[in-house]
């Protein structure tokens, strides 16, 4: 039986392969980025982090069992926890924590994290587990890819220290987690009706992080 | 294939019993319950049902289609016209609008109402329409049974007017109706795995319908 | 004292007028819209009320008083009615209600109508009327001021039809009612702590239906 | 001023009595009360604290700064903490965490969480603190006020453990640091028009609180 993630994957493949090779991401790999555009990616991934802190807090409250609580607190544990990154590599600009906070969100991290939590409100642990996993799972996915390539974890990458934290068994483990989850959580929930409305959230949320890229090389706000 | 609500209210069998054949339904079916039972009743069923309109809210915001919204928008409106009964009844005492509406919830419409309420928020569209059934399919079930009775409807009954509210056809098509839904949204939702869950909703549900006849009875708050 | 809604206004000046004097609005006034572009936003417009219906019965289920509940039902009501425009204008073109309910949501669409659920299942009633707002105020103020343009309602303008609807008294009772209802519940809610947020989901909001006119402008998806 | 909590707890006087010096609050006190009922309270209590974990994920959700979600998180963690004391004295009764969360929940349990979480979904964070603070507050004055009797903590009260814990430095932290919580964000969202609305969720959390004691004497489910 096809797993559900790897069904929505094949389902939306071109979606998928725009994100997850996406210029930004390519220009990440060989070290080209233009460092205002890594900067401002980083300081609107911090106020994303915060949201999708809040997206965990829904899955917890929604979960079906004390198993799936503990996941969920720990996902927000790790959230928490993958700001730092964060904040040093601010701080290494001269941008302080409450420099960053008070950047407002710009119209992309709006996009994405307000999508992530109201599919949560609306629906069940499913729903927005399906619409994190392009983060979840995706940052993996690219992380491990740049981290292959000739360029990625090259000491002349600036950007190396951000491709080796998501490609490094820390996080790839997370995304496994994650991906179990989903599978598990399917088992429980889905239905073969319910599969289009969920491809329909997947492929947004898929389209939302592609955006996310682009604000960062847009610098858009 | 047995139908989710019928295998729902086997399962449930003794709390459905105890909650459709409760003394305060028998009391009122032979027009021998207490006046001030039935008006305490009346005024706190008067504040359920503005807790119910909220309830339907959220299965309007919940509907996976614009069809279901359709439905769930009707239905608010069906209750806030069935409130009418209740002020006129009330009014017939003495009791206008603003007093009815100033009566504090007793605990025991809280605890229906609450629990309702966040079944939804908490899950879907047909977590919310298994935890209303007991209420908009029992009092159909009800209503039916008082009125086949001799003294159901009897004019020497007080209470005729209202099993003849949720006896007579309008009230009977609305049932029949949420009977369609529930079905038609359980082949679009439902997983044998989900079921356990649900029954516990379910029972849970008539229980505390049938404390809602206890507090009428009691006259508790 | 300044009103709430005219104090939004006056702090977000620069991205209100963005929005109301957008070029689609502007092209809509003097009837020079290409047809592809007007067509194209009045779809993604349809599959926008349907979500705002949802956004009202959130209002609803949040509503302090009876009085506030019957004014979100009421909500509701006038908007599933206000998609009948769309749907004879569509139908008019050779698109019918089920084609135009299959089209998938632009990401324009999804952006406003989520963040506006969002912020009223995150905060209060007042959150939600406020994100609303753009949408609610901003068209009576656009309909009312092409119509005052000698193009605007004009026989040759091919959307003098559209222009009439929000110029119109109805329309703009809505609006006038919405405004008020907006300053009943800041009397009740409202804190000047509350407010730089409130301003910022002012601000999304108002950037966000302009995005809105620009999708239907590029014929974006 | 006065500050938020007394206020409430001065307007709600009679209820907060009847809730910190029930007959089973006393019989634990002086050592009386008859092991079943601690049984069973503790039982339930244990699966309270899981809706409670829950109920502080909403407050995360809706908290607005990173430095109340971080608290919240905390909350959270200190729940899942607390059952082990819950899960320790089971076990010592031959009662293994597979059994006492196989438990059914009683009404007493139902009723208060989910009005402590439909409270926090429909309102603020304001509204779910002010719901939660009987329960984190009144255990911290409950744990006190039974630790200064002569046989509180005596060798030979069987509860002495249990009122330990609550008296303990720890906990009393806990309840302090929610208290400043409360009145910092009172500071916030509080208007003196809300101040009504939030009476009556105290008064029916503190009664909640009560009718929870009594379903542990009475053995309830």
């Amino acid at each position: 039986m096809t797993l559900l993630f790897e069904r929505l994957k094949r389902d939306a493949a071109a979606e998928w392969d725009a994100y997850v090779h996406h210029e930004f991401v390519r220009d990440l790999g060989d070290g080209t980025l233009p460092k205002p555009a890594f900067q401002h990616y980083l300081v609107q991934d911090y106020l994303f982090l915060i949201e999708f802190a809040r997206a965990y807090a829904i899955a917890l409250y929604k979960a079906p069992s004390l198993t799936e609580m503990r996941k969920a607190s720990a996902g927000i544990q790790a959230i928490l926890d993958e700001t730092s990154l964060h904040l040093r590599l601010c701080a290494s600009w001269g941008l302080d924590a409450a420099a960053v906070e008070a950047t407002p969100e710009a119209r992309a991290t709006i996009a994405y994290t307000r999508f992530v939590q109201e599919a949560g409100l609306r629906g069940d642990i499913l729903d927005i587990l399906i619409a994190l996993s392009p983060c979840v799972v995706g940052y993996a996915e690219i992380g491990a890819e740049l981290a292959q390539t000739g360029q990625g974890l090259d000491g002349t990458n600036p950007y190396a220290d951000w491709i080796h934290e998501y490609a490094g068994s820390g996080y790839q483990a997370v995304a496994q987690a994650s991906l179990e989850q989903i599978e598990r959580l399917a088992g429980d929930y889905l239905t073969e009706a319910r599969y289009p409305r969920l491809l329909a959230t997947f492929r947004h949320a898929v389209r939302l992080e592609a955006d996310f890229w682009q604000m960062g090389l847009s610098l858009a706000d």
